[in-house]
């Protein structure tokens, strides 16, 4: 089943020029076929509700939204109640748009502690605090792993082993993983780490593809089929170890699929996710 | 113990305008009392003798030589060929130098393969077929994991696992791993797969920092103490494995330490290993 994370369109309300409102998205991806959306926070807004029920009107499910505030690091917000605060306006914006899912993207390495590991902790001991609030809210925190590139500002998570362990730590059920393509491509350990999570330990799968000369590591992301990541592998290895939800796009493109028409985006993307994926 | 690698000092030969020889560059790492230097083979050309012999007639050892071709991906030589001359010259060169280490960086993705596990399997088999031709030079070859950011053109080899996996499949005691601080601060696993590796598979560690907004992944590495990686951790993970060579600093940084004079350069390394590494 292939959802659509609306970054694929160049997040659709955030100035790149694409312009399609969040109904056209939905009406785009109802017509296509497509099982779903992710949304993210900026373009919903006050409209959870509204947004929400509009894509389940068109036969479509809302699939996961993105995401918490970052919890450590240069980009975080300054203050723990800061960070608090934020991470509960999310588990808030999921309920009220019906999403099952809010992804976590940790926040790099506490500045001047010089240690991963004691970030690590750190986003440990704010998602335990967390998790029963979503809990109550029927909302799955999904601790999504980014590629070691962003490991200094953006995500002190940087491997499935060790989202795995933080879950494990936890212990709560609604802490569960995201697996991107982006992130993860590299991993020789990815399909026993995902074994080791088990079914009800993965709440998503995300699909692009890494270039091999790529020239930015944010914002220059691959379709299926154009890079080196071995997708059909990294999708027997999700699967292999019970995840049957959602395939979902998620390419952020400055510089390529961003500048094309959204349209012509999603029908290529359709197209790859047969043919590649 | 520490070393210098050359890379540090801009490559000392290649245009960045800091301008030392070679014989200065050991000049200057003897006055301030280090114990070795690793050179680049651009920095080599025909004087490998000469060069070997002026170091260690000025109390220095030559710590290694980077370093093979690129084995795969888009950068290696195009033909089988072409990379086992190459190869093998890299290896006449470290023998002629007294180079006791010979870096390897595999290369990235086969083109076209969309599999880093193939790519591997080619690395596994070109040096496995080296490796005695090594060994007949008195050489040690160094697979150096690279960080994932590198996977998809410069090195399919990204985990310092999948380097222990690679020199147990080989199996021949002349075949070990490289550790770069700039590649590993972010895997916690890093300390149980050296110990895996053991004493007798580890050949360098190379120091520098991962700075947390890194503006470049190739020419932007940080002084130790500069960015956020663990230094101190890393360090006791390389030694309780075993390890009791040089600490060899090799940072690329275009925009900022390869712009001050090399003296400059070299005094504030020795500084930060003595007080932060």
């Amino acid at each position: 089943m292939l959802a659509l994370n609306t970054a694929t369109l160049g997040h659709n309300l955030d100035g790149h020029g694409v312009g399609w409102s969040s109904e056209q998205v939905i009406e785009a991806c109802a017509e296509r076929g497509l099982g779903g959306i992710t949304f993210w926070r900026r373009e919903i807004g006050t409209r959870a509700v509204e947004i929400g029920n509009r894509v389940r009107a068109a036969g479509l499910q809302v699939v996961g939204l993105c995401r918490t505030p970052f919890l450590t690091g240069p980009l975080a917000p300054p203050t723990r109640q800061g960070v608090i605060d934020d991470f509960r306006a999310s588990i808030a914006m999921a309920h009220d748009l019906g999403a099952p899912v809010l992804t976590i993207v940790t926040g790099g390495v506490i500045a001047g502690s010089h240690s991963i590991t004691e970030s690590l902790k750190q986003v440990q001991d704010i998602v335990a605090a967390m998790a029963p609030e979503a809990a109550d809210a029927g909302v799955v925190l999904a601790l999504e792993p980014l590629n070691p590139v962003y490991g200094g500002n953006r995500s002190c998570l940087v491997t499935v082993r060790d989202a795995v362990d933080m879950c494990e730590a936890i212990g709560a059920p609604n802490v569960q993983i995201a697996v991107d393509v982006y992130h993860v491509w590299w991993d020789t350990s990815l399909a026993s780490e995902l074994k080791r999570a088990g079914k009800h330990r993965i709440a998503g799968y995300h699909l692009c593809d890494w270039m091999a000369d790529t020239t930015d590591v944010l914002l220059d992301r691959g379709m299926m089929g154009d890079g080196v990541a071995d997708l059909e592998s990294i999708r027997a290895a999700v699967e292999g170890a019970g995840y049957d939800g959602y395939c979902e796009v998620e390419i952020f493109s400055a510089g390529n699929w961003w500048k094309r028409p959204p349209g012509e985006v999603l029908d290529v993307m359709i197209e790859r996710f047969k043919s590649v994926c």
